[in-house]
């Protein structure tokens, strides 16, 4: 099993160096945010990542989650170090004080949330989906709800999930239903049975409040009649205090294909009683906050995933010894070289290197948007964060769960045979990783979301705004010799996505169906682009520390040196995806689907 | 779980139709392989593959094999389908007459193994290690000692097994351990450890026959020094009767990541007693033709992967009901539109049918070089054989299996969240099929055969022999208006191909190094350039069918839309690789192995 450690100087150069943190912290009124503060954060975060949760991944995929008459047992040690995280206060790190928070900005909760991820997938849903729950609660929840509720989830003690999906509705959540009847007490009952409800049930908490979209008889079909609710398992009286058992069940648990020590549950709701959030009929807006968010969240895990498989594959790589260097022996006194001197071997490795480094630097950026978003006062800051991760969202979630399960796969390669054996635990992290290209829409959709919602549905205006974005940082930068061929490189590959954007939109005016065809080669297109932004900002940061005179010279220099194999490497495969988008639709419609099979 | 059906439809297009087996089969002497007879061996081997061995896929996944006290017992069920297959006189099919074969040719063999790893691929790789046994002693054996073994392995009441990799040499066999002495009677006493043995060990056959690698006392170090030798489970007298137990023993099995119904064996020698096959310190040279072999054997199980998981997703996606078409409702009595209808739905579902499709046409025509190979007479033909074979096999291996895997990939992504579950099948596809990027040596060890042995080691030859192929294939086509521009674009990927290779030709000259930058997006872009050479004869060959009257359009229709859309949307995948390869392996050499990770 790879060790693994929280990689605190990069997220410290991404957040402190590339982004500022501080600055905004200070103009958006985290007072305790000081880099003291920041570096104390995130070395506990490291500690709890690395020696409590880390050792129990391969635990947990061993074991899995076990359901017995509608209990769920979590894995070996699961629950302990579910205790300490609790003790430890992190659920509360980023929550308002109002509710026993520690008031700390979204951003820096994203960063610990990345060690959990990195550490062991199936762990930090428990607490994703918790913090999920807490964000929408808190947003459209009324003030005598988040009384009777937030507390205890804030606190951890209780834990929270959300209830969307249908055995017959994933996607297209207007097919739902399950239904809520009005109770005399302003109550609802809720009928119904979900599916795929991460930590639905489990044995870590004292209490689970699920969120649950459902239909109150008498609304509309579709999306625009669904409401949204908060079931409890246990009931709770006003003042938050457990009653009794509310008659919601875990009917079963999914045998899947990884993140065995996440119970994924079906949850039948039997009258249950819930109580409404937000207007009726308002259910799914309700949800869409929440959804940007977790979709975020799930971005990291692609980050996370590629993080954790390059730190097992480099420690391989250097260890192995197998054939020799192509230029001549590099361990002369060993019988052959480790296979880091092989090029591909490296190649593997680098690309592993440049999308969790890549993507953290995106996250990051949007994480702190987040915290503008939640706290800001300035109406041209917020309209601008709230463009950016309209348009970046989608492209993080989808673009980087895509690399990071490639980056898992490449792991797995660097380890030849050993790679598919359990025991190293790099197939592991392979089959953990693809459930993020799935849960909180499907890269398909994410695509669609991107193109059709937010690139043609605003006509142009979010992928302008983010281009004035980068073309300001190109203006600022192509005149430093260093940079000036990267610099035209970067705003070759946007201009052409502008390009390809018009496309699109001329042919989608003849036939719509033109937008679901281009739509994943596009996102993939805009994920490789806007990588490449990031890496080139990352560089020139590196740079000037270099310029000012630095002891860490290597770090800088390996962050200059990644970002030039991301430019070399990884970046032209763009190419590939903007060539299949240039041939259009029609041939993938063209053909009978009673013919797709003799 | 998915229902496989054999594609006998498209077998017989590819093996009759496309590359007219019969002409060929009646060239080389197999005149028992008449159209009648071919029909009736692959209905055959549908029936068993669908109805016996397909069935046990999903128990072999969920049961794994167990491992007590050296003795292995697969899953329930695997004993019972092997029999049968034994009965049905498969492991015969493409023996020899002499040792109680049927005599078939090997290419129709390889249909049949295609469907037994689409159905199964744990199942498979029992017979077919064997059959890669069998081929060794065929090729290498003494007379004696094919006479002790062969009739048993042929009829399949024995099994076989190859015994390369020691736990700190996989690639670099040349580091083996594994030891041979001489015996007064001229056979060896083995003593070593051997990993990574697939079927090393199982409850299926009365024997098993180890060929394996070791040195012999005295002998050169490296590669030089290696001998090969097989060694039966259970000792054999000169008449081929089982005597007693030999002291080699199965140590335990691996925990993998899929093709857990295959038995992945620790084997044991402790001065077991063995027979030596072809001449001392030639042991590398005879197992590299049956590594040749095993190596087209692989890239075939991409295709039953790509298919397998093709067929799954297809009839999920014209069942599953979500969302509408953007281009007007089209299930109007239904409460949502079958996903089928969405481009992107197609998007997948058509490059896993062109990667099923296209791959099959280039193995079947590999395979029947082979035939040629092992029963042709006319140098040039062999020589020619030889040359083709040389430079595709590694391609076939690494880009089948590596775009094998992307379209098991897709086809979880097909059925969303339930992809992730393991009931629905998808999932295991993915894991079962990630092994065929490993062994047999990975993509990166196929890219550098490729790249370094045959391409450049062949001075181009190779490559521009195949190039004369493809080029009079274009010529003579260039001219039919509906493949006009297929042709002229396939000329252009081709002509681009030679001009990658010349310029990494160059920059090698002065670094080695650029070779392994290079090699894998250079095999990926030569893969999907022979594909789809494959794919316009395919095209052309359906084109000539309507043209000629059938009664079968639908069918020659779907074959040429399919072909529209891997040269619209699959084809195009290669510039990415192309991009990449011209940036050559600066950036990814430049960095210190030390600054990888702060």
């Amino acid at each position: 099993m790879p060790e693994y450690k929280a990689p605190i100087r990069d997220m410290k150069f991404v957040m402190q160096e590339l982004l500022d943190c501080h600055s905004r912290y200070e103009r958006l009124g985290f007072e305790d945010a000081t880099p003291d503060m920041v570096d104390a954060i995130l070395q506990a975060g490291a500690k709890i990542a690395e020696q409590e949760i880390a050792p129990l991944n391969q635990i947990g995929d061993e074991q899995g989650c076990k359901w017995d008459k509608g209990e769920v047992t979590t894995p070996d040690g699961f629950k302990e170090a579910y205790k300490l995280y609790v003790e430890g206060g992190w659920p509360t790190l980023s929550q308002k004080e109002e509710w026993g928070g520690q008031g700390m900005p979204a951003s820096l909760h994203a960063c610990v949330s990345e060690m959990l991820s990195a550490a062991n997938h199936s762990f930090a849903t428990y607490p994703g989906l918790s913090h999920g729950a807490m964000a929408t609660l808190e947003e459209h929840g009324s003030q005598q709800l988040k009384e009777m509720i937030l507390p205890k989830l804030v606190e951890g003690t209780w834990t929270g999930t959300m209830c969307l999906t249908e055995a017959h509705c994933g996607t297209d959540l207007g097919m739902l239903r399950t239904k809520a009847e009005l109770n005399d007490d302003g109550s609802y009952n809720l009928s119904g049975s979900k599916i795929f409800i991460s930590a639905g049930e489990h044995d870590m908490s004292e209490n689970i409040v699920h969120i649950v979209i459902a239909r109150i008889p008498g609304s509309p079909e579709g999306t625009k009649g669904i409401s949204l609710f908060a079931v409890p398992k246990f009931n709770i009286d006003p003042g938050g205090n457990v009653i009794d058992r509310n008659t919601v069940e875990c009917g079963s648990i999914e045998h899947k294909m990884g993140i065995k020590g996440s119970a994924t549950c079906v949850i039948n709701f039997d009258e249950a009683k819930g109580y409404l959030i937000g207007e009726i009929n308002r259910g799914l807006n309700c949800m869409f906050t929440f959804m940007n968010e977790a979709r975020l969240g799930v971005a990291g895990e692609g980050v996370a995933a590629a993080d954790a498989s390059f730190q097992g594959a480099l420690a391989y790589a250097r260890d192995r010894l197998q054939m020799r260097s192509l230029t001549g022996v590099k361990n002369p006194n060993g019988p052959a070289d480790p296979i880091i001197v092989h090029p591909d071997v490296r190649r593997m490795l680098l690309t592993q290197k440049s999308i969790a480094e890549g993507g953290r630097a995106l996250i990051y950026d949007l994480t702190l948007l987040v915290d503008e978003k939640l706290n800001g006062k300035d109406p041209a800051v917020l309209a601008q964060a709230d463009a950016k991760l309209a348009l970046l969202t989608p492209i993080a979630k989808a673009f980087l769960t895509e690399a990071g399960l490639e980056a898992t796969s490449l792991g797995v390669q660097v380890y030849g045979g050993h790679g598919y054996i359990s025991e190293w635990g790099m197939e592991q992290l392979m089959r953990d990783t693809k459930i993020s290209c799935l849960y909180e829409g499907t890269t398909g959709i994410q695509a669609l979301d991107l193109l059709a919602r937010k690139v043609l549905g605003s006509k142009g205006a979010l992928l302008k705004s983010f281009g004035e974005e980068v073309t300001s940082f190109i203006i600022a930068n192509a005149t430093k010799p260093q940079f000036t061929v990267l610099c035209t490189t970067l705003g070759g590959y946007f201009q052409k996505l502008e390009k390809i954007t018009q496309e699109i939109g001329v042919k989608a005016m003849n036939n719509p169906d033109e937008i679901g065809a281009a739509s994943v080669d596009y996102l993939m297109y805009a994920g490789y682009v806007t990588l490449g932004y990031y890496w080139l900002k990352m560089m020139v940061t590196a740079q000037k520390s270099i310029d000012s005179g630095t002891d860490e010279g290597d770090f800088y220099l390996a962050k200059i040196q990644t970002g030039q194999f991301y430019f070399d490497r990884v970046l032209p495969k763009a190419a590939g995806h903007a060539a299949c988008i240039k041939s259009g639709g029609e041939s993938m419609m063209a053909i009978n689907e009673e013919h797709m099979l003799f």
